[in-house]
């Protein structure tokens, strides 16, 4: 299913080719978010032009709205929102660790509340990979307990033990026809528990690997450290997914130390506070001096903000909370991460990405609004 | 620049085509609002897609915001927005009447404080001339008075006086070139009143003639008898357009009183709260009987929503918030509006209008909350 085109020699980057049952990843990519079945403010239409190969979907959210049900009756999650294209669902962990409420974690599973009713819901492994494939995902994940940052040793270590029983019990139960099933390594910032729970998921045998507990709040150099203390334990011809992650430099740093797959809110959701990325960096859109800025957010730049609009009137957009504004940034940003990505596929298949890395790490300057929180 | 294309023998409807510095209106015809120098959530690109011949905006919106030295810096508001087909601007009046902050009506003109910060601004007949050459508009409005409902005929009386004697200096004051200014018929809901300010208005002699203190709150025979009251008196070869209206069968029904043009902020407004509108009338797609249905907003509508989603979708997206459930409303109702007005232009064209009123206006279903307020 995956297979591996080409490496980098002064570094961990890597080409790869990631076949689904509904088409192939280029791998280094980027994965849109469609958190309820929606990539926020975007159509379908728009991602199959802005050359999206794969959308991410939040088991958690779509089962408590619109429902497993309804996704159900209308054959899954592909056709429920029109994307014939790869989609890689959650198993819904995060969601329930970060938003739910009354949690009650047991080796058995999950008990809590959902955040719109209240409805108790239990949820375990099996449960988790049975709702996956009821929305018929490519890519599903395994339910893990993502530990909160910062973590004991002792807790951390408890913690990722169930994990992987819950790996080898999501491995076990039945999942979709054709459907790849990914392990996630956690481990928090602890390299010795990394080492175990990459070991550990890597014997159970999965399609593909994510590097969970990352993107919880850790400092940057925490977050390279842990995906740096478990890629070592993960085969080569695998791909490799980090969760949540991350800002454009911080991509390229991943995918330098072996990283396949991303997915990331950071493009859809500052879009809303007038933030874009440029080549440079990120500009905040609502500051005055884009006021008679004719230009576009980023001169050469070929996506459908940039195409038709001017700085200026992007800016009065999102001033008046016209929704064109966050649309249109929203564009820009997603073409931003997606181009990121087939530039980064170019550089390695070329043999320049060390290059490259230099070039774009370098200088990249990120506004404050921009750090994920 | 008005060409009148056909009559209808059993009623007052009309097929005309007027001609603008940014291109042609076949009427009858609407015009989606443009309120901020955008139609809410929509794109130019989209509105092409339409087939939307010309666009509304808002200028007392625009004066506001961005301000007239931006729109000025880019070049008008065509090149603002990106839009090259024809806009109509309003005069600003209805807006100061009914958001504007402490006002003075005096003969001279209005002061009021803006809705947003409060400052002291002050609009003659002459300013809002000036404004909208600015704006660079195809067709600008006359400033006037627009009285509230209800109203006493002593107070009709005297403003549409004032609104005489500022169409006369609108009609002096400079402005852009090949930029039509149509004139407004007052009056409220009396007939000595509009038959009067019809016939001075039109000795006055405009490019084409609006119908207003329509649209604000008044019952809908008391809005059908004061465009019957204005329209006897208005010549057959220059527009007639009805501000701020209407639902579906309004539009029809005003069509057979000799209407040509339309602007309403119902399609998109409804929109948000997920109502559409379908051949027999509007649904909520928010309500409960539509989480399963498979089927698109309207069976054959090839709008861009109903040509790829499911309502059950589609309701999905509006429960929970997401912009698209909002976009693709949208863009359904404009594009049920557009293709009403082209049904129109080809029944009168076909002879076949009167048919075609009776099958359409009849029975009709309206809910609660598409009538405007």
């Amino acid at each position: 299913m995956f297979e591996l085109l080409r490496t980098h020699r002064e570094s961990k980057a890597r080409r790869g080719r990631l076949t689904t049952a509904h088409g192939v990843i280029e791998t280094p990519a980027f994965m849109p978010v469609g958190t309820q079945g929606s990539v926020k403010s975007v159509s379908p239409r728009e991602l199959r032009e802005l050359k999206a190969q794969v959308v991410l979907g939040n088991t958690y959210h779509l089962f408590v709205r619109p429902g497993l049900d309804v996704i159900r009756h209308f054959g899954g999650l592909h056709r429920f929102m029109n994307w014939d294209l790869p989609i890689l669902t959650d198993s819904g962990g995060y969601q329930i660790f970060s938003l739910a409420k009354l949690r009650k974690i047991t080796d058995e599973g999950v008990r809590f509340q959902n955040h719109l009713d209240g409805t108790p819901t239990f949820i375990s492994p099996e449960i988790a990979m049975e709702i996956q494939a009821t929305l018929g995902s490519d890519i599903a994940m395994v339910l893990d307990e993502c530990p909160p940052w910062p973590c004991e040793h002792e807790y951390a270590a408890r913690s990722l033990e169930m994990t992987i029983r819950w790996a080898r019990r999501s491995k076990d139960a039945p999942h979709a026809n054709g459907q790849l099933v990914f392990g996630i390594v956690q481990g928090a910032t602890f390299a010795d528990l990394r080492r175990q729970s990459a070991e550990a998921t890597v014997q159970i045998g999965f399609d593909g690997y994510a590097i969970g507990g990352v993107s919880v709040g850790e400092p940057e150099p925490e977050m390279m450290l842990a995906v740096e203390n478990s890629e070592p334990y993960l085969p080569a011809d695998k791909p490799r997914y980090a969760m949540g992650l991350g800002t454009p430099p911080q991509l390229i740093e991943l995918i330098a130390r072996g990283v396949d797959m991303f997915d990331c809110v950071l493009p859809t959701r500052i879009a809303r506070n007038g933030t874009a990325f440029t080549a440079a960096g990120t500009i905040n859109l609502k500051n005055a001096e884009f006021t008679l800025d004719t230009r576009p957010i980023e001169e050469g730049c070929t996506c459908a903000a940039c195409s038709e609009f001017a700085r200026g009137y992007i800016r009065h957009l999102i001033k008046a909370e016209e929704i064109l504004g966050l649309r249109l940034i929203t564009l820009h940003n997603l073409h931003f991460y997606l181009t990121l990505m087939q530039r980064t596929r170019d550089a390695i298949d070329g043999g320049g990405f060390g290059e490259f890395r230099q070039s774009f790490v370098g200088g990249y300057k990120l506004r404050g609004d921009t750090i994920p929180a």
